[in-house]
């Protein structure tokens, strides 16, 4: 009003800085995964992107394969064309996604990282193995969001691939402090 | 054209009636489903549903509630507000959301519906909880979808349900003839 003319740029977005108290997620954290995911967990692409992140996580560390009976020894091209392969990716990525949903609710969002380490800690996997997931998927962004990728947005999905991962090792001191390995997410006492 | 004035109806849809070799969904079938999944799956309100269907399950089916340890013996009023419950019902509906997204790829569904089954079967759960599951969600869904709900929608779901628990017996009878009642998707042998 009375600048007739002269055309403002649209006021950017000004962000809560607060981060969550328990995910450490900021209000742009938060946003920048839910915007990436649009990308990652397209209903047209997740499939296939979930099946590349397991070939890149296999190639940077092949001994996490060989806690697979299925996929021990095999070569990574076999692997792309399995279908048990593709299932099981797909499924971690389905995983991903209910973080995704409920990035905004931190207690389901726990719940469900509780639930992913309980079933992997009664598999013998360790959060060394989940610090490889977390350090792929963090290389592998890129090579999916292309210039969408950014340091912050790469810091974003680190933060919560990092809370996940502290679940686990919470949960993995608990069992191992407790004497019971039997794992089972409905059989806990929580 | 030559009509002037009067209004022909929209042509209905013709749908291809030939079912899924594996599933038995027709093409209309599969449609139903989605559809209706916008709403029960609605981010809005998949966590409520969720619930609301757990607290039928338990509601009729009181023995179901004992397989979960951390449920067990408590009033379905205190499993409402109960953190634990509403992320394990979360977690159950998210992957009836992964079977939706691939209702059009019966492979990565049936590997899905594998997946779901070695982890109960590894947790002593039977193919008669299975059953209970599908009777119970198909009297749910009226009462989410209320008029919408028809007796072939149900049909639809019913089915989907029912090849699900075909993939659970039949993983059920493998693992009692081979004798390996270690379960676990990633140390089979297929």
């Amino acid at each position: 009003m009375g600048c007739g003319g002269s055309k403002k740029p649209a006021q950017p977005k000004v962000y809560d800085p607060t981060p969550d108290p328990i995910t450490g997620l900021t209000e742009k954290d938060r946003e920048m995964i839910v915007d990436s995911w649009k990308i990652i967990g397209s209903r047209s692409a997740i499939k296939q992107n979930a099946l590349e992140f397991f070939l890149m996580l296999f190639a940077a560390y092949p001994y996490v394969q060989n806690y697979f009976g299925i996929f021990k020894n095999k070569q990574l091209s076999e692997l792309r064309t399995s279908p048990k392969m593709r299932v099981h990716a797909a499924s971690v990525f389905y995983y991903i996604n209910s973080y995704v949903e409920n990035i905004e609710d931190t207690e389901t969002f726990m719940g469900l990282a509780e639930k992913m380490a309980v079933a992997h800690i009664a598999r013998g996997i360790t959060v060394e193995e989940f610090e490889k997931v977390r350090i792929v998927y963090v290389k592998f962004l890129p090579t999916v969001l292309g210039n969408k990728c950014t340091p912050s947005l790469e810091a974003a999905w680190d933060k919560l691939l990092k809370t996940q991962n502290a679940v686990f090792i919470m949960l993995a001191e608990e069992g191992s402090s407790d004497g019971d390995g039997s794992g089972g997410a409905e059989s806990g006492s929580g």
